[in-house]
């Protein structure tokens, strides 16, 4: 095993992870879900969302903080919307069920909107954005998640950081928004806090509510910023976005809300979170949707950079990136602290550990 | 006539506003239409989007590159959708056409999602959330706009400020988001000039496609950066935003899109903007919606603020002072520069000037 990385194939992580969710409980039908999820957000480089949070979903398996053998119901739905109970089942389950349900709905009525309660956290938001598109939709979902984020003047994180994402098909291209409503993740905070750098101001409060530069000061606080940062830089706006997106979710479901969603990997009690998935049929409002799109992506593209070393780039590019080299490499490339922390999950859980191929 | 500014009641103001769209060549019934969405801005207090752009509504018309007798008219239509012509009306009258539509259809369905091509500027975006949040509905506007904003990394700007709004019903209140997705609109950077006070980093660039401080070298690029500023504070999660916007727009509708659209101001050839248009019945989901926002809104307002003397609001907030300011005082007071350019206007269109109480 190389000591800087392991390569390891698209399937294996896949069936390392679907041995992991059986072992920990899953169905299989359940399993094979979660591990789509996952690996597809390694694959599009969103590592924080994929391999790494495999132990944090067997655990809530394990504890039953979720029921992995759990299904959605409809509680209430007319033409154009539906209202679901996830029943808490695992988040993959709950999600594909709900974007199935909005686009079966937008293919007879033009739109379709569904709200879950019940529901735990469902890896990358995108996922079920991008799932739409591939059956030729708009796709956007939002889902709440723990209070990480304070809202503009507040001293305390109130909010999760709620994010949005929207996918839509372009001739020979895509859209792919996928964003907390934060500036950045907490991720982001501790590789700065590790690389021993500041923050840009607009990241972080510190305890006592102020904007912090310090890392090891904002992971103490644990108080992530909204999107713009202070308020002198209209980070009210940012606010105002993770609200829209918790008005979507918690309030419009019934699911737990704000402050009062469990903390972050919690497992006492269940999460109850709240999430919404959209599906739009564009084809039914006129043709040429996707070659109007494919020409305003390759226009921004065309503007000329102010830095010329760093080319405009619209929502996905870097994903498009991320997954070609993906693509060429036969595989994702694992830091070993992950390959070995997977090592003893497939120890505990007794399933063969990930086979990588250098 | 005082020197600092006059009081003028709101129905003087509507009624001027009425008189010179008439006077320009508007048929009685889309002149209150702009009447109440121009008045409703200044009651709010966005002033930039009130009084302020009369005589660009009132250029538009005479110049015919508005069409102020046009009414819309359906394209096509599904249960839940339908792609509105504006034949380029008036964007109120186009506005609030769309936004009953999308009602009828939420009330039918569930939601309703309307798109606007061949429609002009419509004020302020909120008005028609605002409008469906009056019936009872969840309510969001999105609207394009001429090239103000420079997508992250480009030089030059490529999109408008491109708004997002969204209102919903809560018991005893109410949420109000009606934010651009720039950082600051182009009244602020002039604001600053006035005052000869740098702008902070992340509000506009210079002709070079950097970041400037400079409120002169600001106005002269007109080059306002998305929400979150620069590219180290997620700004291209402003730029997605958007591009999200403008998807709804004018890619969805078939209107202009993007840098295609029409300079500011200019008038020698039709706007062709894009608008979107939703409504969204909260009370098919499930019961006690108004009550869980409620909730929610005041436990973000009872957040204990870093600073003392700053309490944590929620969008809407502003706007709801300013209001109960104008219901004490009677009236809104306008600078004199506004009251003497309505004067002017009023001589030019032959119509009675604004009548001040004090």
């Amino acid at each position: 095993m190389a000591s800087k990385g392991c390569l390891i194939p698209l399937p294996e992580i896949r069936r390392f992870i679907n041995d992991s969710m059986i072992s920990a409980g899953s169905p299989e039908s359940h399993a094979a879900m979660m591990a789509e999820v996952l690996s597809a957000a390694d694959y599009r480089g969103h590592f924080s969302h994929g391999l790494n949070r495999l132990e944090m979903y067997v655990k809530d398996v394990m504890t039953k903080s979720t029921d992995a053998h759990a299904t959605p119901v409809i509680v209430s739905e007319k033409a154009s919307i539906a209202l679901v109970d996830g029943r808490n089942g695992l988040g993959p389950v709950v999600g594909n069920f709900c974007m199935d349900l909005a686009m079966k709905k937008a293919a007879e009525t033009g739109v379709g909107w569904v709200s879950a309660r019940g529901t735990n956290h469902y890896g990358i938001a995108g996922w079920y954005s991008l799932r739409a598109m591939a059956k030729g939709f708009v796709g956007l979902s939002f889902t709440n998640s723990s209070p990480l984020l304070s809202p503009t003047r507040s001293k305390a994180a109130a909010l999760g950081t709620n994010p949005i994402t929207l996918a839509a098909p372009a001739k020979g291209d895509s859209f792919v928004l996928d964003m907390a409503t934060s500036t950045v993740a907490v991720g982001k905070i501790e590789m700065q806090q590790r690389k021993r750098e500041p923050l840009p101001p607009g990241w972080a409060q510190d305890k006592e509510g102020h904007i912090t530069t310090d890392a090891d000061k904002a992971m103490e606080a644990s108080c992530l910023m909204p999107l713009g940062g202070a308020e002198e830089t209209s980070g009210y706006k940012g606010t105002g976005l993770a609200l829209m997106v918790e008005i979507f979710c918690g309030v419009l479901s019934g699911s737990k809300y704000g402050p009062f969603i469990r903390s972050w990997k919690n497992t006492s009690e269940e999460a109850n979170l709240g999430q919404c998935f959209i599906a739009l049929d564009h084809s039914a409002f006129d043709s040429g949707f996707e070659d109007r799109l494919s020409h305003l992506l390759s226009t921004i593209r065309a503007m000329e950079p102010a830095n010329p070393e760093k080319e405009v780039l619209v929502p996905g590019d870097p994903e498009k990136w991320h997954m070609k080299i993906v693509d060429e490499q036969g595989g994702i490339i694992y830091h070993k602290n992950q390959i070995d922390s997977s090592m003893q999950l497939a120890q505990k859980l007794k399933i063969a550990p990930m086979k990588a191929v250098n």
